[in-house]
């Protein structure tokens, strides 16, 4: 339903980016889990505003605090409340936006389904409201940690406009994606990526690009035949993403210019196991993880906001010239890494909490 | 849930290839709206087997029962049954599949999931599963017709394997489309389509390619502002079909080349209502409907079941060749069609329903 | 929602008296457990019309169809689809429903929810729509079996108008109860209940009663602590049952006359566990089982189908005199008390695979 | 699910006694409705400690703070965040509570469903959860009060222990009821009631007792006719409610003593409309209001907290004493006034959206 995510294991976010703040209750959540304020800051640290200088300028702390749900540094098993307080609000910075609809924005569709909506700043269709569903992968981290321990989930920046990497998923390494502000896979080409964006930036314009995310060492057996199908969660979790476009797994778009026999994994033993030998299915099988890598590509367009002057028009109908001059990110990209990890670590979570539900012995 | 989908207008389908059937059950569809079997066989034929040349010649006549929530031509607002009895079984005929995996199906993981599995022809695995969304998505056409009489969604062929249509989705006609065998929006390219697919199942092969979906006359203000989105659902809807590997929307991967000034939609005032001079958006900003087309891309592989020789592994874990005897689609795109049409009607549906629970005069 | 009963372990029923069936789609039970129509078949027959010469006649044999889920005799994981035709159809019977309201039934708010019924017999309003119930408890009870083997569910008609039973729940067996005809705990005492209701109907007219239930050996831990209170959950279900007009567990009504000091159940250890001395809260402590038996009571109105003439209103707006002539149960306890147990089955089968999702060792 | 209450219109609350707060994200509310602080502490205050003589001296101010979903007074259609900061905490009160388990509390079932528990004030089996269901009530009110403006909800104490009023449903006041600290229907007998719940604190006992509701002006057809009929939502939701220990409905368990054609509602017509002569079945049939007075009553068993000396265990099993020091009701009844109300709130807001989505003119 609109606000909530998951089945066993959901979240429900709320807020807008102007006001009380922004937040979300995770329920579901198992209990005697060690969580900290620290394992979630972690995470709101690489999708806060003003963590480089490629990023929006905005400054916030984005402070989790933790109002419920764990008792001296343990789950409970109760709902976990996570809150994170608006500091940067400037309303006058949007004034233009009480009367004018933003292109490519959610003014306009917002102001149509409820007649109302806050112009300051975007509201709810900030991508600020993505702090919950981070907060609360990181809540899903613990769980995975614990019943799925060498579960590792990679996103990083495929490709930014028109530079592509040329590193491989299966070479995608976390600690070198961390360790450059664009988040991209091979840190020699990173300033390169930089540069990009920042000439973007200095034309008042944006860019947009492709996150890749590869997941190791999951279990078999997650997911679910039909409407649940793990690429379909995933699928449906990385459109709900602000400024998605498209979403493919495994071989993808380009996998229908194959034929079925190229394009088939054959099976083989390995290490007592049944693997593949190629992975075009992208680690899921008829809904179901089969233990490959899952490996999946998700499109973002380039930032509506931008500073150049742009055609559009005002909420009484006329005609109007729109120069934006909220602060932006000229490329969202390297801040939808984390939250494209958030969604999968919730995915994933809610998947293995129903695979043990029913899991049942011969 | 697994084998549900949708929130106030919700279909559950049940069945496998092999036994008494496949099904669905319709809950939570407005009264009084005429209905018969007639509608809903009109869909079936449409995704039947056997239907031309270029598919698979099981022979099934698939003939859907209304069981209940109709009464004297009218629904009853109570759930509606619609039951498809299994009828050309022949489980001889998939008898390797006992033992064999078949490379890129579900066999492996559904055995690895639940420890059990139906092999004969797939079980619930089977593309037969998709009955039970055409005849939800016949009862949702009915709703749509009540409340958005102007609506229209047309999918088609888009591409298959290296061949693609030069037809834009604006120029897209229904009757074209249907016109042919292959479902192609140009009835003169048809025939290479069709000569293409026949080469492939000539060898033994199989295709893949992309089916397109036009939506038009959307009403403005469907959809949801965050985990609802309506390209969400759309996305998460598209992935759950067999052998999707991948959706886009609007401008899709391709957009991630443009800047945010060559990519927004600037508004306009025609008509006395606001609209784009571009749909770069593809009909939804924000997660909501803004009245323009709505028109995405759904990648499907080529089909997994092939007639070469295929190396595999058996249940118990030796190496083996597979040759599948099964019947079996060359290329699953013309009978994909009436599926992702019935998937973008229960879509609507459900958010044009929510919609109507939460529009408030001023 | 409407038709969907539970979260993990779910069934939607479906079905009119009168038209092609009614039936029950189980989704989310796990996979290997040995199920047969015999299974299902000997609940069936417990809740049958025409079972004894207290009950309706209605002649149906309701013989559950298993269409779908099954292998091989055993569970696969996918939705059990169980189907039941309507044989008995009469709806000349009941042509005097299709204008009058029949007074304490259903017909006039279905008729301002709907603008539309199925007068035929009730409808959906039929006590034939617990077939669907008492079908998905059947599959439950395989799931109790495998994961709390030693559980116990034994419901009994506590009192039918003015006469009560002596038994104490504690003391109330299930072969004594199956062992009559009305499901009174005490089969000496069985013929005066056995009369009570054929002078009930020799006069046309009806009598309700109190179906008690005793729940034994259930693992402690299940049920939530807050809206899904296992007490809520039971409370929901039974009042969901046809004619049900109260529910109370444990020390119910009676307890609001006692003080805290003499309500309270003081806790000792037994047997190396905790338990209590007392049980007046019915085995259930801030929503969640304790172990101790869980002990509740149902009230069911007198039948409003009766033989003797009644006032009402046409469908047209005019006082009018009813005469029903359906064939109909004087009391409808004896067959309630299946009902009664199917709805436990699916509760704690729900809360079973809930608990073993989150359950976390330290 | 666990935390989150309603389907269209839908809370999720969190908290606990001790620890940051309490508090409710309330989604699916219409947009455009004028809601306020204010609006949500008038009902707060009438569920908080320390309101009178009678209740618990525990200091709480319960100060609503919205967070997020309004704007310039007006609903946004986006999820209400409200929190009620924790004041007087005092955990060493509790101290004997981590070690001991409570009689008929939760502390024994939460130790046992999750292996820690919050022992300081009963966590989140504390009835401060039900902070964020008033809460929520609160802006359900609004909800109707846009679309059932004639709506009225009347809980009040109709017993404590063995002391019953003797005005009739029909006859109850609100402004009598809220005129007195009882929230006793009768202004003239409240003082007996209050010398009764005096009496036995002084004892360091609690009493129970029963608390009745009445609603008027109900929208006929609201309420659904199988699992979600509008008795069972009730029933669910009020034996979720800490402390509740039965629920009825109309006649009742007292209609079992009646034959059918006793208990049988008469239907006539009176001013233009299908009324019924009597109200036996309480304003609902067969789950669907039917314009007639809804009328229920809940049982709540006396304050499990008590000063006098109980026996009980130690978490590690040994005999023990408990002398429970905290703050406490003598008696729950009055503060449960409003949480009843504000879950019938809740019920009939969720259906009433429910029904407008499907409302269909023929």
């Amino acid at each position: 339903m609109p606000n909530t995510f998951g089945h066993l294991f959901r979240i429900t976010t709320w807020g807008e980016s102007h006001g009380g703040g922004v937040g979300v209750v995770v329920d579901g959540c198992p209990s005697r889990l060690s969580l900290s304020e620290a394992d979630i800051q972690h995470d709101l640290d690489r999708r806060r505003p003003g963590q480089s200088k490629i990023v929006t300028p905005r400054k916030e702390t984005d402070t989790g605090h933790i109002l419920s749900g764990v008792f001296q540094g343990k789950t409970l098993g109760t709902p976990i409340s996570i809150l994170v307080k608006n500091e940067d609000q400037r309303p006058e910075a949007y004034s233009e936006m009480e009367t004018l609809y933003r292109p490519s924005h959610a003014d306009y569709t917002y102001q149509a389904k409820y007649g109302i909506r806050n112009w300051q700043g975007g509201g709810r269709s900030s991508a600020r409201e993505t702090i919950g569903r981070v907060a609360g992968g990181s809540v899903a981290a613990k769980v995975l940690k614990k019943f799925a321990p060498k579960l590792e989930i990679v996103a990083f920046v495929q490709s930014i406009h028109n530079l592509t990497t040329k590193i491989t998923p299966d070479a995608v390494d976390y600690d070198e994606v961390e360790g450059n502000i664009v988040r991209w896979p091979d840190a020699k080409e990173a300033e390169k990526a930089v540069r990009l964006i920042e000439s973007v930036r200095k034309k008042g314009d944006s860019v947009g690009g492709v996150v890749g995310c590869v997941v190791r060492n999951v279990p078999v057996g997650l997911g679910e035949p039909v409407f649940d199908k793990l690429e379909a969660d995933l699928a449906g979790a990385m459109l709900s993403l602000p400024a998605a476009k498209g979403f493919e797994i495994g071989s993808g778009f380009a996998g229908t210019k194959l034929t079925g026999s190229q394009h088939n994994d054959p099976f083989v033993m390995r290490g007592g196991k049944v693997r593949t030998t190629t992975n075009r299915s992208g680690g899921i099988q008829g809904g179901i993880s089969n233990g490959e890598d899952i490996y999946f590509r998700v499109a973002f367009k380039p930032t509506a906001t931008i500073s150049q002057a742009q055609k559009t028009v005002s909420v009484q109908g006329k005609a109007a010239i729109l120069r934006a001059r909220g602060r932006h990110d000229p490329c969202v990209l390297p801040r939808a890494v984390p939250v494209v990890e958030a969604m999968v670590r919730l995915i994933l979570t809610d998947h293995l909490l129903r695979q043990r539900a029913i899991a049942c012995p011969a």
